[in-house]
């Protein structure tokens, strides 16, 4: 292959690259989900997840999103079918693909400071500081800033944050082998 | 300026113009608007428009949208304030923008259809092919296939063709100076 069409090769991939972006731009979402869950640490699961949401009849637009990425899944939408989801939420693919592309193609962003976020949180959890129960509090309070200061969460963030210090306060009584009473 | 600026500056605005592609096969929207008015030639005003909505927190998009196309208006939506609309509704500038813009950079949409069907009507309208009644309704049947189907169309294609064509027949009482008697 002769120089020119090598060019010519590298200006599609970035011409679909900075059309994906656009698309993501609208249609996208980084979101740090956090879920009850009993047997974790502090009683949350922490997943930083990226997706981009498409209507069925524009499948096609998802498989760009899946030639670029080269990888991700994509999936009808949980409640309504007409829906699609394209997912990354596999953190090591997160950091190796999302973080990349949105350092170099997200540049024209209305939400830059969603993605300072993100990232922030994508690397301490790569860190494991989310095994300290205060560096999990600085994440969840990230999260809560990010997507329209948390509009969306179920849990106000004050009941969170609780929960995760609850358990992590060394119960004296506990230490004591004594019963505990609530009242 | 240097060539190598020169070469900078370009880069930047096909950067550009390929993310604001993808945002508007997310935001944006071609469409025709069909309205009823008495005063036009067949009872209606046919407008081919288009459309780039967004959160009034994200107007930078549609700021760059207007770099962009160097036209359009940015106004609140009705009914909505929250969201902000970007247009272009001159057919001239649809002619010197929009279309060229389409065709260069909307190369990944999956609504390449749709933009067909805008072009033909456009270009039709442009030779003011919308004059003749016969005319006029492919045009309609064109505006009626855009954005699946015209599902969000308020009123069924057969009344419109109807009311077209009807003031369109020579009626032959009023031809003979009789008058007109409605059952």
């Amino acid at each position: 292959m002769g120089a020119a069409n090598q060019q010519e090769r590298l200006s599609t991939h970035e011409q679909r690259c900075w059309f994906l972006a656009g698309l993501i731009e609208g249609e996208g979402s980084l979101c740090v989900s956090i879920k009850e869950h009993a047997p974790s640490r502090f009683g949350y699961l922490v997943d930083p997840e990226f997706f981009i949401y498409q209507h069925k009849r524009r499948r096609g637009l998802l498989e760009l999103a899946t030639s670029v990425f080269d990888t991700g899944r994509i999936t009808p939408k949980s409640g309504n079918e007409d829906v699609l989801v394209f997912s990354i939420v596999s953190r090591r693919l997160i950091i190796a693909r999302v973080l990349p592309f949105y350092e170099r193609y997200m540049a024209f962003s209305c939400k830059k400071r969603d993605f300072q976020l993100f990232r922030e949180i994508v690397i301490a959890m790569e860190e494991k500081r989310h095994r300290d129960p205060h560096e999990l509090v600085a994440i969840v309070e990230k999260a809560y800033q990010m997507n329209m200061e948390g509009k969306q969460r179920k849990r106000p963030i004050g009941e969170v944050i609780e929960r995760i210090l609850r358990d992590y306060t060394p119960n004296p009584c506990a230490q004591r082998g004594e019963d505990i009473v609530r009242s």
